[in-house]
């Protein structure tokens, strides 16, 4: 299963909003449908994003071609724009729309654009699955005996070209024995951990134990724990993690309970222009996001809403960074800038 | 408003599930009604639960006295065990059926039992009316300036026979011109917060913020909170208290980031026969309500639910205790006891 894919000259992904309820695929060459499927998280989580971003570049490019464009590499900058206007936090959207641009900015235009621009969507796609492969193995080698997990959001196959970030360590530790459960954070408002996290742990044969953000203090404290994973959607030069909201909760409870927090993540999700996770965007999510449920209000009218979509764990409080380059240790800044030496 | 009232020879109830929609009372004679409102929810907030159960007493023994029942005693004992099987962690239910045991193991039987057990009620419902004003003069008293709040769960006029407890302070603080907002975590599963405590605040005209419960990390590092109250359903001789689910997480998110922790409950939450938290019964709600929204399942099949109603709070992260005796402050059992010996 792939979330987001390239299959016979269009994208194909699934609509996660769906989830659990229907395994529905949506089949298309519009850019627009990619940026509103962004926008609306049928598709999500930060590298996935990033995949997704290449080949919306790629059928923008394709269509103004067939339409006999004249400016085809202005429809190219065009659908980055686009594109790069869906959502604010996670990195790999610009990571991914930065080496796009790249292409189009160093090609002389023409109908070769779309090919060269579709190779590089590909190696993208590829590159993440590599990474997130190397991350499972990586992540994996830290555990032994039978670890009982604790995850917040969704940071698997959906969030990915591959096997997922934090739920692909997890995975790969299982197949390894090591993983006894995981309680699964449903993660208000949009429930990716009850719809996703759960779905992909049962389809993986893990079992899941589903709880409500609230019970995650209760689950460590009767030492149910062993230790906490989770994903980024952006990580800055000093090893600070942006991450769904209620992540940085998990981390403050996971410390005072002497818990384990990892973060696991490609490299292309750190985003070494910004200092501290202080200078990321976080993006705010519409009210009727918390104060409605299926179209009805669940609050009294006046009320006001915060809605942030992250938020961001401060360095301290990361026990590691699980990266394709290997598993990076406090202080985070170097490790961070040696990790990109080597790559 | 009251939310539990007797009227005209009959209890009338605010059926609480409907809010913030619909305010719609039901009036009933009848102790099965009321026993499966608290098991519902219909009637929360252990205060509340404590004063319905006084009056679902007093309901059984005069329709089994109508009913021309041979044994009115034995009628009453039998609600109080019906009664006392609906919910097992507030312990102010325990406390009001303990009450009304007493009247009637003292009392001859006959139709006089009705009207003994009815001013016994009554006498607890105008205690709790009292018990919160003085919480409510107490609570404010601490605070200066224009504070702003967080709270979890409800723990207001809803969930008393008052003005409430933790959102008694808050009303009466914000009438001293001292409350700037108050940030109202949602409380899943059941949504207290946004239904029922975000609707009370501004029925009071306070500026009510809602968040998810998972936001609460985030509003608190940006220094947007002063201070934490919440209520409580039961606490311990040592000062640990029991209240909704999510309430020891932002106990420990309020110690991590300085921020006062405040509990606001009567004497009669206290349950000096328990030592410490460890013991208070944590009840386990069904799985339904975290898996599924509005009879639509919303994770995988397969997966397990772990559906903890409550948490404990350790009593080190509670900065004081805020009762109708007074503000109590650590360490916990000798202030407890004094409380006691002085009332």
């Amino acid at each position: 299963m792939r979330a987001i894919d390239w299959v016979d000259g269009h994208i194909r992904f699934l609509d996660q909003t769906l989830l659990p309820h229907e395994e529905r695929f949506v089949d298309t060459t519009d850019v627009a449908v990619v940026a509103e499927a962004i926008r609306s998280l049928r598709i999500r989580g930060a590298p996935a994003i990033g995949v997704a971003a290449g080949f919306g570049v790629v059928v923008a490019v394709r269509t103004a071609a067939a339409n006999g464009a004249g400016d085809i590499r202005g429809a190219a900058l065009e659908a980055i724009d686009e594109l790069a206007s869906t959502r604010p936090t996670a990195v790999n959207l610009f990571y991914a729309l930065s080496r796009m641009r790249t292409i189009v900015l160093h090609h002389p235009g023409g109908r070769s654009l779309g090919a060269a621009l579709l190779a590089e969507a590909r190696a993208m796609q590829d590159e993440d699955v590599a990474a997130c492969d190397r991350i499972g193995r990586h992540g994996a080698a830290l555990f032994n005996g039978r670890t009982r997990f604790l995850t917040h959001c969704n940071a698997g196959a959906l969030a990915t070209a591959g096997i997922g970030t934090a739920i692909g360590v997890i995975t790969t530790a299982a197949r390894q024995g090591h993983v006894e459960r995981v309680f699964v954070d449903e993660t208000r408002p949009l429930l990716q951990g009850a719809r996703l996290t759960a779905w992909e742990l049962r389809r993986a044969g893990i079992e899941a134990v589903l709880i409500t953000d609230n019970a995650a203090g209760s689950v460590m404290r009767a030492a149910k724990v062993d230790a906490v994973i989770v994903g980024a959607d952006r990580i800055a030069a000093n090893g600070d993690a942006a991450n769904k909201i209620g992540t940085y909760p998990v981390a403050v409870l996971a410390r005072h309970h002497g818990i384990p927090f990892y973060v696991a993540a490609p490299l292309s999700t750190i985003d070494r222009a910004l200092e501290s996770g202080d200078a990321i965007p976080i993006e705010e999510r519409a009210p009727e996001e918390i104060s409605e449920w299926g179209g009805k209000r669940v609050t009294a009218d006046g009320v006001r809403v915060f809605a942030p979509a992250f938020d961001v764990t401060p360095h301290d409080l990361i026990t590691s960074i699980i990266t394709d380059a290997g598993v990076l240790a406090p202080p985070y800044g170097p490790a961070i800038a040696a990790a990109f030496e080597r790559r």
